[in-house]
């Protein structure tokens, strides 16, 4: 990418019955994406254009074929349609094998576009597990490999990264190993900086109370300190009930969680509302929200856009390599 | 207690080379505790007066030998000395043998006061690790009894009592038990009705992510349904990553949580200024405060006092029977 030339971001519009393609709408309309990237849709226009006239926003929806001059108009909603949902084949509301035979082929779209380096990040909106699980083949979507991708929350200035997702507590532990952190420690590190951080300063939580105990003294503790003797600005392990705390108040860049809870609790109970996931460890940026279809409320123009908007945005500043929006702690 | 008396209840000023006698000057000259409760020190009353000076409040310190007629004057302080500390015998912000001795001198007095009635509630103002390390008999305070006793912290809204407190997070898996989990659901209503919690709302969180897990389903889950068929109103397990926040939105009084750092990254990260800490099951209704005698501010005037304020004026809701204080959910 040439100096000063926006990134590609292309999203994929979610499950059409559900809030994803009026909260996308939204987005679009405040004219943030399109100030620091030129954003394209993939899903069914159709969908975007009744979200379009339901919300009420002052843009057009425009069919294009590739990325070549589309996102570059901010009163343009350019949006890649390749026929993969028949119109009137979902309800709003409601899952569908439609809408989930369409999500996968989204999905594949926005992979396929980031891998030959059309798009420069993408974003997934929410898809719906029911309409998944009807799909012709249904397969998981957003899935951390254990050990080599990571799992991240993006909340403002409170920033982690989880060693483990989805596994059983009581397995953890044996997963803490000096080396399974000082990887992590090592890729995180390597990401910020392509991404633009400056000398990203790292924190890494213990496990236990007060990072008192087994795992924090013999295998978390000897991987930060190989860490930093490699040069890496990273600290730990410390407390978990204060170091993310200490990340809001700007102490640090980013938090190595061990586990999904750890980050989990922190980002969710404190609240920001502009949050959004990735997976670190891809050979892409790829986002998502932290809300699921909304069913119970789509159609009535009451969905809020700041998570999605908060996607597009950092997804862009650090497919530019601006390293992570200027958060100012706010709400 | 007869109806619309006010509750006795006792702070210790906490080691008197920390913040404790000026956060607590600062919280009396509210004149918060004094309206709904009898505040009376127990303490070294010219570590009190020094404070008053220090901190420019308009109130008075008066040396009273019990608690009777004492208490009632909000421009007063009522302090109980009895000479355990020699004047001049220590240095604010240093760390002493004599601070330490007289912290846990102060501390049984505040036992003996509760288990005689005198008070209905106490408060431990911050003491000193290092101070209580040098005196002549060193012993744990503010200690869980696990099983039997439970860290409970309050935090506007935000209330937690926690299953297990400072045990390797690797051993907790075999601490949730049916039983071990019915027994806090059983003693958590109990204490809170005891308190004026009219049909108190519980929910239990789960062990693992989503609460979906070995000990969510096989022992959360039950103990959850058998206290319900009892009549007590709770509900779990459920996420631990939204159960915290659904608590804070008031959709529930109070959180048990499973283990230390469920509870503690859920109010640490939340930030709210006014928590503190209390111990479910002991016989009387005992208070600290989530921070230290932070030895690098005292004596500037600039330590906050919301904490000892907070655990003040709840300790005397409670003790009156009168419930939680509402909260409303601010900063």
């Amino acid at each position: 990418m040439s100096a000063g030339a926006k990134p590609v971001v292309a999203t994929m519009i979610g499950d059409p019955a559900g809030i994803g393609p009026e909260v996308i709408a939204k987005a679009l309309a405040t004219g943030e994406p399109h100030a620091t990237s030129r954003p394209i849709l993939v899903g069914h226009a159709p969908a975007i254009e009744s979200a379009v006239e339901m919300t009420g926003v002052p843009l057009t929806v425009r069919r294009v074929h590739d990325v070549e001059g589309a996102g570059m108009d901010p009163s343009v909603i350019d949006i890649i349609d390749q026929g993969e949902l028949e119109p009137g084949s979902y309800t709003l509301g409601h899952e569908s094998a439609a809408c989930g035979n369409a999500s996968y082929a989204w999905l594949d779209k926005l992979d396929a576009m980031a891998r030959s380096g059309e798009a420069a990040a993408t974003i997934m909106a929410p898809i719906n597990a029911g309409s998944l699980r009807m799909a012709d083949n249904p397969k998981p979507v957003f899935n951390v490999d254990e050990g080599r991708t990571y799992l991240t929350l993006l909340s403002g200035p409170l920033r982690v990264v989880h060693l483990t997702d989805h596994v059983p507590l009581r397995s953890v532990p044996k997963m803490i190993t000096r080396d399974s952190v000082l990887d992590a420690i090592r890729a995180v590190d390597d990401r910020l900086r392509a991404w633009g951080v400056t000398n990203p300063r790292l924190a890494v939580s213990g496990f236990n109370a007060h990072a008192h105990g087994r795992e924090d003294l013999e295998q978390i503790s000897p991987a930060v300190q190989e860490a930093a003797a490699e040069g890496i600005d990273v600290s730990g392990p410390i407390a978990p009930d204060t170091v993310f705390r200490h990340c809001i108040d700007g102490r640090y860049d980013l938090v190595l969680a061990m586990y999904h809870d750890q980050g989990h609790i922190a980002v969710k109970t404190w609240g920001f509302v502009g949050n959004c996931a990735m997976i670190l460890g891809l050979p892409y940026i790829h986002m998502s929200v932290g809300h699921g279809t909304a069913f119970d409320i789509v159609g009535q123009n009451v969905a809020r856009h700041e998570m999605i908007l908060s996607a597009m945005t950092e997804a862009a500043s650090l497919a530019a390599g601006r390293g992570f929006l200027p958060s100012g702690g706010g709400r």
